[in-house]
């Protein structure tokens, strides 16, 4: 088995160090990607840090991935040496169950197979993008399209999607009202995109420290939460509502900001449940959902609407051994806005 | 004005008397009708306690309200003297607003009337269906189809349309599974009208007590939820659940029940939030909704699919002296399914 460079995770406690991690030899079916950036999100803290659950260690994470195709097993169709190529948070699913067949991967019926800490087909945990090279199936590897620079490329696999999906599942576009709660990595992402889908977008942050950058990314307008007017002001405003907070906020105050048969969607999962005031639904038939990345396909679809249109992810490259810094960085959400590392630095 | 007999509240505390009530002049555009019968719905208890806030008494609630027009305004057109009408929790709203132009009356966004202890256009506070006879506006009388008892057709106008409108909206029918929490007398209409609509219809209910009602009503299946294997084989099963009770419930445990892409709307409300895990959520894009009675369009709609399917509610007729006592049992949820007042005994 080859085994390549890495940074990951010891224990759940200690930082992340430079090692190595072994990879598949190529299947007749898999990829051999030379990985040049991968992005940092917050996923990979909780995950490492095991706030989701125990954790196998050594763990590289990482599920925001681009590189190039360097080798391809000798059944493989979709991709070719020298692509362009991406991984975004699965490397796997059951292929056969109806979510399956219908694109859904990330609703897979077995449970996915995560691109990092997950068990492979194999029995080997899988692991992330913190690392020089991975092995992946090619019906899980993306093309990235030239027109987007490699570094900004690579959170759209993860912050990208997750964004995307549930904006073109609930019908963001013209004529639309769509609000982005939070300007992190997801939410200036779901800026991006929903802006460019055609809808009108307003953000929701907690103070009015980022206002510029949020109209610069395309928002229409602009709000601090941490002020009750906003609540007043816009209350039955939107069509949809995309919350990008993983803490916990005052649900039923956002809710309220939703028109008749408007949907707030979490694509962030708070530790601790979120109280919700029936009230706050029924008196205008309003839904609270949720939403996990995307498909493949889609995923594909999203990565050719963002080089259509001129969307990449805003990033700061980081060498591999600032990633332990970074991480505290994300945590203090001080970064804009996302850190992605340059794999190189890890050879 | 108009003196009419009636039972009501004269507080808070105190039971239900039997009085007289005011109602107004007939306007142009104004139906008189003598009430044959009106339904005992959960929200009049709630409502003349104070549950809901404060209330001008005496306060005769009721609103599903059945009975004939013994006299039009000079401009009404669309409802005759000697017609079965039917009237339900509302009797008014701005009627320019977006929604209310949409049909959605129950969501105008100057707040519609409500048929009792709501401020009606002339000042007044609305009187329900707990009295002989009651003026309304054309444009909020139903007619009430032949086929129905008339006995059997009161519920529909509040218990009906609840679960009729959020099993239209979120397409219930042929290939289908529906769930109903709850066989009260919102859960016994959601089972009559989606087994109608053609779903496959599990009852939920906290025991097997009713089991034997359910199937008769026309659910598929019945399950006990005080038994936690319910909860193990039920899981990813229901594209729609209709959640019809008002007390708390563990909302993630029924969340865990819908599929993919699956919606769980609470028709009722509890006085508490409901803690939603937004895990429960996102794994499965699940969405976890509320709606309100319905437009009056729509209760025209329901009205005439029950006809054409023979749906009516299963009631327990009732004479005025017993409301008080009825009361005691709807908060024991001791009546199978509707207590139906006969208005007859008032006079």
């Amino acid at each position: 088995m080859p085994t390549v460079n890495a940074y990951a995770a010891t224990s759940a406690t200690e930082p992340l160090v430079k090692t190595t991690v072994e990879r598949r030899e190529l299947g007749p079916n898999d990829v051999l990607i030379e990985i040049k950036y991968a992005g940092i999100c917050h996923s990979d803290i909780h995950t490492v840090r095991g706030d989701w659950g125990p954790q196998s260690y050594p763990l590289a994470p990482g599920h925001e991935i681009v590189g190039i195709v360097t080798e391809i097993g000798a059944e493989v169709t979709k991709h070719a040496v020298g692509e362009r190529a991406g991984v975004g948070c699965l490397v796997n699913s059951c292929r056969e169950c109806e979510q399956c067949r219908k694109g859904n991967e990330q609703y897979c019926a077995k449970g996915a197979t995560g691109t990092y800490g997950s068990v492979d087909a194999d029995g080997t945990i899988t692991q992330g993008g913190y690392t020089t090279h991975i092995v992946v199936d090619e019906n899980f590897v993306l093309r990235v399209p030239e027109g987007i620079p490699f570094e900004a490329a690579a959170p759209l696999l993860c912050a990208g999607i997750t964004t995307y999906s549930p904006l073109r599942h609930w019908g963001a576009g013209p004529g639309k009202k769509v609000a982005v709660v939070g300007l992190g990595g997801l939410g200036h992402m779901g800026v991006k995109l929903a802006h460019a889908m055609g809808a009108e977008v307003t953000v929701l942050s907690q103070s009015l420290k980022k206002q510029e950058d949020g109209l610069r990314l395309g928002a229409d307008a602009y709000y601090a939460t941490s002020d009750p007017a906003t609540f007043e002001a816009l209350a039955g405003s939107f069509d949809l509502i995309i919350n990008t907070v993983s803490a916990a906020v005052d649900i039923n105050a956002f809710l309220q900001l939703l028109t008749v048969d408007g949907t707030l969607v979490n694509v962030g999962a708070p530790a601790e449940p979120l109280p919700v005031a029936a009230f706050s639904l029924l008196m205008a038939r309003r839904s609270f959902a949720g939403s996990a990345i995307g498909g493949i396909a889609e995923t594909q679809e999203m990565l050719d609407f963002c080089a259509e249109h001129g969307i990449g992810s805003d990033v700061e490259v980081i060498a591999a051994e600032q990633i332990n810094e970074a991480y505290e960085r994300v945590l203090a959400s001080d970064v804009r806005y996302r850190f992605v590392i340059d794999t190189a630095t890890m050879n």
